[in-house]
């Protein structure tokens, strides 16, 4: 029987597992799947853990995920086309859930689908290969439940291990002597850790903006960042402001591009993470920057050198959870022999063009119109339910919008779904007073513990 | 040619290569030796870095080493018989080196031997395993300054990755709750990062009883440990104070048995590490406690299910950088043909009497002195100059002594060296003052920057 490996089962694997379930449950015969997540449940990144470094099996902790965590975008740019957050939650939620609420929704879909059990938890991927002769993939798997190791054979492997959990980690002179915490946004944790103290976040991308706002919500004394080319330029509190470069530290001060410095007592490094497959061996490997359309993937997903091989969500993202489904159902289909594909001098000469198209873009309104226009194309060659991505493009548009009038109160705001037509109901409390993230408290209609939360 | 691959270049990889060095200093020849080091640098555990969770490359970071660690036992028993401590630094020092004293001496011997270039860095073994046709062993490793992976074949396979990398992390509840830091003793880094916090060690051995010290020494508010079985009885200052095992925290405090509870800002796991080699086929593979005479291992060394196949330094220790040397000059020996090996089934019943033995001793002295015996005996199979391993023992024994009188001076002691014959010299600055642990200013013999530094 053809087999069919998954490589994780975050967002993106799910959406795989899901995308197989869909066509078996309309009567066609799938082959044998196995998922294999090396954590002790499925999520992903959005499967919290308290640990950082290493898990209780000695594996690199996968999720950069922190407490109060809560969406960075609307709800309505990400919902599911074939499972809207009112099937899941029965009645109107707002646009910015919390952590916990959005893993309860992600994980509604795949347990109504019963596909948990195709997943191998605690079970790590080591090395992948591919045997010419046999024209199999061999997957070298270390199970950590059974303290086992072994080895099998595939037909085809979906690569859907996430892009966020390995850090880009620069160095900078004085690091060996500053007196503080330094760390990685990928092992940040908990903003109450930093409530009355200084804190430096290197970055200026969508991870300082984020943790720089956890620090201020829960108590954080200063706040700084630091830019290498553009400053963020929201509207930030008194105590946050932004410095051109960080140039070096010593015990206790940070000093940056501008001649200025500061006491800091904390470092937190916002300063993104890598694509990092070691396990993969050098002709399968995906090397790519984070980019809304990397080389080497036809149609974002096919390895062009050997198209029964695929990577899921190695984009970056402006769209996420339905942008992995449209790339999980087109996966099935060429799985399926329903989709063909061109030549491999084809697939090349098409993502190359379109990673010069992505070049020549210059405005976040183009990239997201590019990305959304990569979506629709590969919705409309399987059978995932067709949705107004336009709608969403312009969802995107209003969150830029709302972020850019007040950065701390963009969260208050509400978006229709373009999947049921209503509307969002606006949250209990204000995003900047909500200090209980717990899904009981979210979606308690009155709010009633939050007055109560230390 | 017959090729060795050492995975590791700690102080047991050091040693394997000075091992081999040394022979053919003689006028032997030794076979090709390639060591495999995933860090920048060797030095395995003295190879301090600021960073935690990944390093530059990815990969989980080796060294649990923190800022301002001294030696928590007296140089003379770790001294190497080959290379004295006086030979290194030309003058008498104290007994208890910062870290980076200690790193340059165990560089400095290795530099010494020109042995640098087989080693290569940047590169990670990712999978050991045993090919039963042509008797060879196959390793696939990650080159990442190459950004290379590849596989080779090699006859024999020296594992000496050390086993206090991994993480013993046990889970308490409430975790997921608490407001402050939770780390394992592996993540920590700098105790100045706990001034002025309350600070909750889980744990009673050496990490829990030395980087509480640590936190004392650098101005913590107050200090907990907490201990299963017995607690370290040391004279701790006024505000440390031992508490019966952990059962649960909260937002802001912990829960021991005996009742009591206390307000904690921080939480360090000094739980432990794992024996930990997902890299190494289960045929392979050691799994063990940590223990002074680990089963499956002849001599403490021997794969005995394969021969060929060796760990060093997989011990729990007393002796150290000597043992791994005893240990390196006799793998080495079987390799070059001089000791021969008895059957795999006197092999497995020598073992089990020795581990047996291990199970009867009560006391750190017999412990130690059980380890002492061992290292002994395989100094007598090879050319590794003697020396008096009981005069290290009683050294040994003083050392308890005087952590017993005074648990934040002991390291103002000196001891006589067992190579030398002569005796350290006291530091220019009691431990509990000198916060300045640079090379630098140790070896100063005046201690002219201490006062200066902040």
């Amino acid at each position: 029987m053809t087999r069919i490996a998954i490589i994780g089962s975050g967002p993106s694997g799910m959406a795989q597992l899901r995308a197989f379930q869909s066509a078996k449950a309309k009567g066609l015969e799938i082959p044998e799947i196995i998922c294999f997540e090396k954590q002790n449940d499925w999520g992903g990144q959005w499967n919290y853990t308290w640990r950082t470094g290493v898990d209780d099996n000695g594996e690199s902790v996968h999720s950069s995920m922190y407490r109060y965590l809560w969406s960075n975008g609307p709800k309505e740019a990400l919902e599911f086309a074939d499972y809207t957050f009112e099937e899941h939650f029965k009645k109107p939620i707002a646009s910015y859930p919390p952590r916990e609420v959005l893993w309860d929704y992600i994980n509604g879909r795949v347990e109504k689908a019963n596909i948990k059990h195709l997943v191998r938890f605690n079970t790590a991927v080591q090395h992948v290969t591919y045997d010419e002769n046999k024209k199999k993939f061999n997957i070298a798997a270390e199970d950590y439940k059974n303290q086992r190791h072994y080895v099998e054979e595939f037909d085809y492997v979906i690569v859907a291990s996430g892009h966020f959990s390995t850090p880009n980690l620069p160095v900078f002179k004085g690091f060996e002597r500053f007196h503080g915490r330094i760390l990685h946004a990928h092992d940040f944790r908990d903003a109450r850790e930093f409530a009355d103290k200084s804190v430096l976040l290197v970055g200026s991308s969508y991870s300082a903006e984020d943790i720089g706002s956890q620090c201020y919500k829960y108590g954080a004394k200063q706040i700084y960042n630091c830019y290498r080319s553009q400053p963020m330029g929201f509207k930030w509190p008194k105590n946050w402001s932004e410095k051109k470069q960080l140039v070096r530290v010593d015990e206790h001060r940070a000093y940056f591009g501008d001649g200025t410095s500061a006491k800091v007592d904390a470092i937190i490094l916002c300063t993104g993470y890598l694509h990092h497959f070691p396990f993969i061996e050098d002709k399968l490997r995906l090397r790519t920057p984070n980019c809304l359309y990397p080389l080497d993937l036809y149609q974002g997903v096919v390895w062009e050198k050997n198209p029964r091989f695929f990577y899921l969500g190695m984009q970056d993202q402006w769209y996420t959870f339905n942008m992995f489904d449209a790339q999980a159902w087109y996966v099935r289909d060429i799985i399926l022999g329903e989709i063909s594909l061109p030549s491999i001098m084809e697939m090349q000469h098409h993502t190359e063009k379109k990673y010069l198209e992505e070049k020549a873009l210059n405005t976040d309104e183009q990239k997201a119109r590019f990305q959304g226009e990569y979506v629709k194309y590969l919705i409309s060659e399987t059978d995932y339910p067709n949705f107004d991505v336009d709608g969403v493009h312009n969802i995107f548009m209003q969150w830029q919008k709302h972020k850019k009038e007040n950065i701390m109160e963009f969260r208050d705001k509400t978006y229709r779904s373009v999947m049921t037509g209503k509307i969002a109901k606006p949250h209990h409390t204000p995003w900047l007073e909500a200090l209980d993230d717990s899904l009981e408290n979210y979606l308690d209609s009155e709010g009633a513990k939050e007055k109560n939360f230390i």
